[in-house]
């Protein structure tokens, strides 16, 4: 992973460069022409000196091995932050004002241990790391805090120590990257089915410490249901909760770990449930007038038991954004998005029923199983739309998604070279309240932003549907306040959390608290003592991840 | 609910007296003759004396009002125990030590935050009380204590506060019944689809605390999966948990108070997850020659995707056990448990399966939805099944079990008129551990039934599974030792306890620690401080539901 941006440096995914690329851009925010592509340079990159002194290093390095207790330059500037827009922001302005004092790599459960005594009785701070793609200020040494800080990372805790067949489980250290499990569990013909955006480059224990859920979470379940049981060592000691499928003998303390930010102890291996690897992934889109339509359909369609692997629904300012950034045409992109044979009966149907593309809403099913699965899920979700106003747009749409689902970080770079602020954030809540929070929140991000001078456009998504409610996703894609772009994003981004809170939503679906929603998680006192009292149990010196979560 | 045994007294259910009866428990058990019901006067109920004085009545009457503050001979005599074998057995002996000084009907959340302020000053212990059905002696006064206890019955809130149809939930007062909830989502079309056996008598809050998981868990999941949100009163304050699909805002702190078991606070009402009401319900069996088989199929069809509402395999025991005791006729009762016309196709297909009733295993299946979706689901059955060594039994003892589902508790008073030793207990492990749980326990029940020196049958099914495993539940059928019997039952118990632990299986699937399991849960001593801790945070005077759980 790159220090200042998402991928590595020898990927480069960029926007199409299009004329409906730049038409939407020119028209939206006043881009006239694209930036070149920002380079930087790790050397001009400056961070406060390392206060790990001599002695400190040798006690690390005793525990890990001399080669994987780290103070260079580059270690502690790709431990430094996460990979927010603020983040980017910061380091783009090659100074940070923290860094970790050393980078820690162990190779054992026993090695985190020792670690963490060490740092206890060193008074150290210490920062659990996965894949580093926090978007909410995760894995950042505490601001004004004057602790020495080591951050432990888990990457060489990155084994599969085993695959029960029988019982469709495997037991993983929390360290192994997403494409390496879903490679060794695929050798077996078995899958997780877990791909949050970041899968690319975040962890097992990454997921399970921020409470992860994947694009295909419908079919799967978000993490919290994928860990059977887990192992996490605390200051205290280390929980390792029962191989049970159930259990009731008392509260779950499993649970009480899975979303604890590194703040109670360090998620060194879980056992997760997995499954037969899908035969066929079938995806394929429909269109509909507008999002509460698109919302209506994708409600009942879930709430009737149809459970594909995805279901999400894009209003449609996010419909017309995707199909200009996506396009390698002209006009609005919409007339390469289906099949050219097609065309012209999609396009008499859309008239028909008065929808309008680009300025539509679709909603995109993922179909994974045998071949008969998806046979019969099909038959499924087409009866379900058959009375519905809305047009099956094929599947060129769908595998489009399919094969760009994990771009859109990449993206962000030139976007950010292009002076744009992109962020996302998202929440959740029942379906009865879904639009009236999409609309309350949509209205608050338009008027920061507007408080701040700059254009901004919000597209938004469902895309993890239960029974119950669903998440609601933003995408923020503004001109930047060259003056001060963080202080306009905190600006948007406080607004938007105020707006979340006053709906009785909730601050984050997935993306975890972290230091940026600490002040807006809006926990009681007794359910906030609940927290910071197991906190006191499990890291009674307060050594763990300060400064997040609590 | 009558005070000595279960249901209530104008409903008498009886084993049938039929020759199949008589023969299976005479060969088993050594029982010649029924025994006649017994009759139990509740003036002959010895109690303790209440140590609720003048000023304790006249403060808790002011917050209830005086006719909800009971201190009277049957209602103690009905709040001094659960319903587990051994609380049967010392409510027979018509002497109890311990039963509750007061018990108090709260009529709003408020009187119970009242009461609880009430019992803190008064330095009182409160016991919460639902339906009172706890197995595991989680509702009797704590032994060896000083203090006043007061039993604070939830059962005047016992509303239905709201239905969202839209959102499919219901948010509804903790007190309510099981048929009285289905009652009234009924009316709307909905159901909670949460049946545990004791279903008639227990409440929504009792499921809670208990982390109760219902005859129908594989479609609609524990209660675990159904609470979306939850209010309770503790001594330092109310928690609401948000209401919300799912959040990754931290830790989960309603999965911190289902399955509390009183111990932090009173549930009193939350807002679960309600689905449109099934239109048909279709229950079928398979034969199998034995139980491994039937297990290894019901692994691959839970593994599938298939998931009818229920899937139970029975062991040979149960079976057997079964079919005796439920039939009205003669012979092992196998004969009447199919239906007349396909008698002789099925015998002659059992024959040349080498399948032998009734020392068979069964496979029960139930489906429950709509029309459609129940041929979908049935053909996906037979499709799962068509290679399998296995008869289709037809619906006659589907339909039978569901009918006499609820039934087995009434029947255990009749078995225990006869000097029976009649007990469950409950597990659940992965699948590639469960025979080897399930051979160990019966070993350990038979080893520790020998010892006491009296003959017992242990048949086991498992009801409720998962894609990585599933429970065992196992049911006891005993001679009496007649000198000790709670001494003997005490033996079994914890022989099966540690045989349970010695397997890495969890202590309890679905009835909770209570104070029977509470030396046997095997936690690790971090693992005990989280929860204790959690206690100290929720109720540092000590006062709720003292010597349960922790």
């Amino acid at each position: 992973m790159k220090w200042w941006g998402w991928g590595s440096e020898q990927i480069r995914k960029e926007l199409p460069h299009s004329a409906a690329t730049r038409d939407y851009l020119r028209a939206k925010l006043g881009i006239e022409e694209f930036a070149p592509r920002s380079e930087f340079k790790l050397d001009a990159l400056r961070l406060p000196e390392s206060r790990a002194d001599q002695a400190l290093v040798a006690r690390l390095g005793a525990i890990v091995g001399e080669e994987n207790c780290r103070i260079d330059h580059r270690e502690r500037a790709l431990h430094a932050l996460g990979k927010s827009y603020k983040d980017l922001l910061r380091v783009r302005q090659l100074v940070l004002e923290r860094a970790p004092d050393a980078v820690v790599y162990p190779r054992s459960e026993a090695e985190v241990a020792a670690l963490l005594a060490c740092c206890r009785e060193l008074q150290a701070a210490v920062v659990p790391f996965g894949g580093g793609t926090s978007v909410v200020g995760g894995v950042e040494p505490e601001a004004g805090s004057q602790r020495v800080v080591v951050t432990i990372d888990l990457a060489l805790l990155n084994r599969v120590l085993a695959i029960d067949e029988v019982s469709q489980t495997a037991t993983v250290e929390a360290g192994i990257f997403g494409p390496e499990l879903e490679s060794r569990l695929g050798e077996r013909g078995f899958t997780l089915g877990h791909y949050p955006q970041s899968f690319e480059f975040s962890t097992l224990g990454g997921w399970i410490a921020t409470r992860s859920s994947g694009q295909n979470s419908l079919a799967y379940g978000g993490i919290e249901k994928l860990v059977e049981s887990l192992r996490v060592v605390t200051p205290q000691g280390t929980v390792e909760t029962l191989h049970v499928p159930r259990r009731a003998d008392g509260p779950d303390v499993g649970q009480m770990l899975i979303g604890s930010e590194g703040v109670y102890g360090v998620i060194v291996s879980a056992t997760v449930r997995i499954r037969r690897a899908p035969a066929e992934c079938d995806y394929f889109m429909y269109a509909f007038k507008d999002f509460a339509d698109g919302l209506a359909i994708a409600r009942q369609l879930v709430q009737s038991g149809a459970a594909p692997a995805l279901v999400r629904v894009s209003d449609e300012e996010e419909t017309a954004a995707s199909l200009a950034l996506g396009s390698r045409g002209g006009g609005t992109g919409w007339r390469n998005a289906v099949r050219r044979m097609a065309r012209k009966a999609i396009e008499w149907r859309l008239e028909r029923l008065g929808i309008r593309p680009p300025a539509m809403s679709t909603l995109l099913i993922g179909l994974e199983g045998t071949l008969d699965e998806n046979r019969r899920q099909r038959r499924l979700v087409h009866a379900a739309l058959r009375g519905a106003s809305c047009v099956n747009l094929g599947r060129t749409l769908g595998h489009r998604w399919l094969e760009t689902r994990f771009d859109l970080p990449y993206l962000r770079d030139e976007l950010m070279d292009n002076h744009l602020l992109v962020d996302t954030l998202e929440t959740a809540t029942t379906w009865n309240r879904l639009f009236a929070l999409y609309a309350a929140v949509r209205e608050a991000i338009h008027r920061a932003a507007a408080q701040e001078g700059e254009p901004i456009v919000v597209f938004t998504h469902v895309s993890h549907l239960y029974r119950d409610g669903a998440s609601l996703y933003f995408s923020l894609l503004g001109r930047q306040k060259r003056a001060d772009p963080i202080g306009q994003w905190w600006t948007i981004k406080r607004a938007a959390g105020d707006a979340i809170r006053a709906q009785g939503a909730v601050i984050s679906h997935h993306h975890g608290v972290g230091q940026d929603h600490r002040a807006q998680t809006g926990r009681a006192p007794v359910e906030q003592q609940m927290l910071t009292q197991l906190k006191a149990t499990l890291d009674p010196a307060g050594m763990m991840n300060p400064g997040k979560l609590l």
